[in-house]
């Protein structure tokens, strides 16, 4: 359920390059020398949590020394104004480092926390919800992880990882072959440790498909009565993944249409930031400052 | 209105090289060779457009000999099922780009679209809306310039570019100074081209900002009754800026209350992504390509 | 068939810095002004080509006029002392490139051409050789674009590319978990667009993970004849994948035995450099430069 | 004999990067929490080893609490199936970092290998081996590293640390210069602590680069005889390198005949991977580990 | 008065790579083995110290273990013979980053001493002195921190930290507006932290820019008895910068003719090197290293 | 005479994003929309051009259409007032990028200046003046490079291009070795294509050089009497190369003692930036313009 140390270090990294500039002038010109400090980082609305992790590392990358007294986990469910994580050192360091930790903390746990809910609905259903590829450029291993997180599964993270004719495919191939024909093509040439997917946007192409010995057939926009349809043409012959219009309101019927997986693109691209605050206060005596 | 086309190639090289991975395993194998083809990209919902050249650098960067025979402009609004951009090139390129191309244009023009409703919204009254530092990291240039596109202005971009004493400064501070000693101090030391804000939760702290020689008073998370009373106190001596917990519900309350400066954190965080979709057909003769 | 250009690029920007240094002191004491000149690179031996597509980004980058009125494509194979590319440009640039071009063309031709003559030793059997994860560090998406060039297929590119379970898994999870326990965990953890692979060093073990509902059995280290008991033991219900000291001198025993997949180190770990030479001569009219 | 520590680290992050691509899914989904294990890296053949110090950055990147209570040296001569490197740490670490690791060591240790036994070939003779310029791109400062442990001296890294004027420059200068004028040109030119090295590809070549002051002849592509006889020739007024066609059957020939140094592409662009393996097991108890 | 410590860190990283090419041949070939070594820092001439952070981040970059026993600080005033630093570690580590850490040291104590030769000139005076964007390509944070080490304050940073219409936007403008309509549709679109600043080269353009609204206004080239002119016509609506032509022999004039800002762009285009040098010796017993 | 065209795009990126920050606010808010405009760059002193190469790649990258329909060369002489380039295109770029065209023309020609300077000084005299590897970090390429323009040669660019024994070397090394035995070593150990240079701080060190088989003996801080005992000593057995302390005043002498290079620090840690400025104006016509 991780991700790679160096994401995280490089992602930190960028992110307050970006947010510091030439560097701090407000607590620059108000503080010429360290002051030691506590802050403490709490949710202001239910939520999953994700961005832990980038969260400490942003206050490691500017005060080596900071440490963390207190700390909820990554994934962990957390009720209003819990504390989240508890730092202590250079209070200079935590107040350049708070909104690249919140912006970390309040877009990932966004993201879990519609994952989470979504996940909810259709507790009890075999259904599986899965994220896509609209994510946000540049945070794509992040936002799959904090969809891990949330309790669903991730789709491929990039076009090497996965072998899905997706519609504009098959128009630039319809003039030359038929659905049948590109699944069979595409079992040849595609990596061995693959399954083939492959779109059906009618019950007419669902059954091309099988024939064509698809392993994944992806249902692009249908109703859950569609979806209901192409679940007992299939006949457990391959798995059934939908796509398209899956909302909070809907993902319950499409998952007791049968879906054997549901993807999700709002999850990632969509997902209101959830509210996460950092409030600071000096520490009274210098003797518990490192 | 512009943003530095350093900052777009680098989004852009960023963003192929996060969903290209080791290659298009999916395209390569079902496509040899070049296969020349026109792709649409149309809105499916009104929208304000943003990431227009974003989208082309895009398709640049994998067939530098793409054309965009048809292109709306970055800032244009648009009408549902409006083409935004026409593409002729390889085919291969197209399909490769296009994940990349819509992530940039649903995200981008999601903030714009929602930008341009929150100032739709307090048309007639003098105060301009801004956006904070509240942005994805890694895209705040991008985010803040599709704000613009919208038709706010930007708040600082970086902690360099603004002088402004928060709610946690001030607790830092506060043991040592009060608000009025912290502004004369801000305006002694801070960089002589800046105005120097700060934020006030109370009248009282209003006041003291002023005798403090504030440029611009943030009030932050107060009620639009308290910001009337704000202003009144103020009198125009400093500019106001009215911050937290700003939706498209209340908007127009704190317009009319008089602040100068509404910032909204939900423009960059929260914006959800508008729809935009791309779709790809062969090009019947090879004469017209290329 | 292609790679990234994204890659080509990189790759090259990276490999000129390593070998111009602060720059190229020989050529810049002895040519102040430009030379027009005409190099060709010429085969040595017979080969499967591999590189071109670099080798002509080496001298674009370091003479964007320079001009190929002559070249092979990456692929062919070619015969000794065949002209591979002609080159017409600034003679300096041709002789800074020189050995960064070649460095690119020998060690992927060197791949391309082991791996073409590998395929062609088990030519008439339906097995399929595929490249490992044993590359040189820094080269592993051109290596394998070299393999795919010399007929073989790919093995994943990456940990993330594909779900193998190997005998260090095995060793870790043993404790805990059977073979079997361990093919259905991974097939309920696993991205749902991958299939489950597991290595076997015994039939028992192939039974285990015929059981677990392994996709595909990877035979490590075992002999044709285990391999062709193996496969009988399978009867289809898996494919049969054979790793582990193949050579030229027994990869069709491991052909005839039945595998469906013969993945080799060797492929790019030792393939040794092809001879591949480069000859520069001025031009004689500067008339025929640019 | 080290090599700058700033390279290892980033050749290390570039590999890991590389194999890691957005995660190790197979270890990911089988190991949800730590699991404490110790790993042994072996030798599978005799080797001299190269590549100690950034498989232990490997390891270091993945898990900083690693630690190595086994280890040989860089530079060591190793017995098959002595043990190289022994790994306590999270097991989850150890898996990721298997590949990369072995990849590092198997490829610099064959040059390292092969080198030490071309050097050994002429043991007793003053001629020198050295490397060249054909190493495979990225990898130049640790393939020449490699070269040094094996006991053989380095030729120049880049085009800026060395002034060699070869048959490629002498073709593009003929039209104008005699090969001793061009050597009088260089002596000139050249950085002040610098050699002027030529090839000569005759006799009569050999003459005129001591009439022109040449520091160094270089004998590209002669027979034995035809070395001995230059060296006969050049009577010890500049220093005699051979160059092209050396191999592990001719080298001795090459000492014999009198040459001051050897240099051999292949040690870099052709070496074969050594044989090294990698065996993880279960720490029994938690108490060991951390 | 601190500079982001990611600035540090990446500005000693490249400038290592910089100077350590392949590797110190010399260093390398006469040490084999780590030599224990005390190395001292000196002052050679009186001046203001900048640049021991990076000279002490050169060190732990090539040795972890370094300690440094002695250190004075940045903004230091120090006089000749003085020993600036100590540092005990590997002499290796220490003749490689000799040259590097006196580089930065020399180059940014020049420009720090420099400033506060100035800043001693114009005391008494409310004036304040002022760096430019006349920096060195690449090390602007570094030495703009230089320059408020040295006493003085920074102007603007980067294009986007300031509103500064000079003469060159003038000119583009002019053909359509007047300088005091440039003053109101700058106020009306600059972001509104910032002030407006102008320049004018004459005392019409001074009356025209307070007319428009200006905040700063900036004398360019103009005389101290213009600048004096300039001020009382202003008399406190505005404030005032002085630029261009400012010398070590003028600058009191500058302040006396009542200015409130003083740009110099020789502080960081022209300030000489001051001069530091460093002596290494072997440290007798090994027992005082590490 | 050139320098490696990587260098000089990947300076003008970095100086360009160190400028631009998030964007030239005052362009941007001033102009919306393109503006045809000529600028001229002008002398305003007597200078050796270096640069020019820059500054086009600055107004490139900015703006791809940018023409330079004048232009004087790098390493021209160029009188107060002369125009060095014009450039055409549109006026925002222009304005974006002069500060950063300038910097680098006037730091660069700064630095061709003074060398052309010293070169004059010592007309007539066989001495060389050598560059160090005191330059400002960041830059030791394009600084060397200034360095030949003005008429000088180069000393190494890195630790790896030369061979050079100085004072601390001898330091660590005396208790252990006499300068004699360390020059044999070095020989031993040295890459073979480099000259031994030490340094000689008396005449006794001297002759022990000399008896080592040094190929340049480094007179550090020697008087010009001391210089002429030196070469007088020496006798042509080695290469004489001074340094330390030598001055505008002083040059003269040291190349009248008779030493063969003259190595200078000044030349890139002091040489003052050279005046040169930029006007803009608006094209008439838009018919001119592009």
């Amino acid at each position: 359920m991780t991700v790679p140390a160096i994401h995280i270090r490089q992602a930190v990294l960028t992110a307050l390059q970006e947010d510091l500039g030439s560097g701090d002038i407000t607590t620059q010109s108000l503080f010429p020398t360290p002051i030691p400090a506590r802050a403490e980082i709490r949710a202001q609305e239910p939520l999953t949590l994700a961005g832990i992790a980038l969260a400490k590392q942003v206050f490691r990358e500017l005060d080596p020394q900071v440490r963390f007294p207190r700390s909820r986990e990554d994934g962990d469910t957390v009720r209003p104004d819990a504390v989240i994580l508890t730092c202590i050192g250079d209070g200079r360091c935590l107040l350049q480092g708070e909104r690249t930790a919140l912006n970390f903390l309040q877009h990932l746990s966004g993201i879990a926390t519609l994952t989470a809910k979504l996940c909810q609905l259709i507790k009890g259903y075999p259904a599986i919800i899965l994220d896509t590829r609209k994510t946000t450029p540049g945070l794509r291993v992040l936002e799959k992880w904090a969809v891990r997180l949330g309790g669903a599964k991730n789709h491929r993270h990039t076009l090497s990882e996965g072998f899905l004719i997706k519609d504009n495919h098959l128009a630039l191939l319809r003039s030359r072959l038929s659905i049948e024909q590109a699944c069979r093509l595409a079992r040849q040439r595609a990596p061995h440790g693959l399954r083939i997917s492959i779109e059906a946007e009618s019950l007419r192409q669902v059954r091309e498909a099988l024939q064509g010995g698809a392993d994944i057939i992806l249902l692009d926009n249908m109703t859950p009565a569609m979806v209901q349809e192409a679940v007992a043409l299939v006949g457990g012959r391959a798995l059934i993944e939908v796509s398209g219009g899956v909302t909070v309101e809907n993902v319950r019927q499409f998952a007791e249409a049968g879906a054997d997986f549901i993807s999700i693109g709002m999850l990632t691209h969509s997902a209101p930031a959830v509210n996460i605050s950092m409030s600071i206060e000096p520490l009274r005596t210098r003797r518990s400052f490192r």
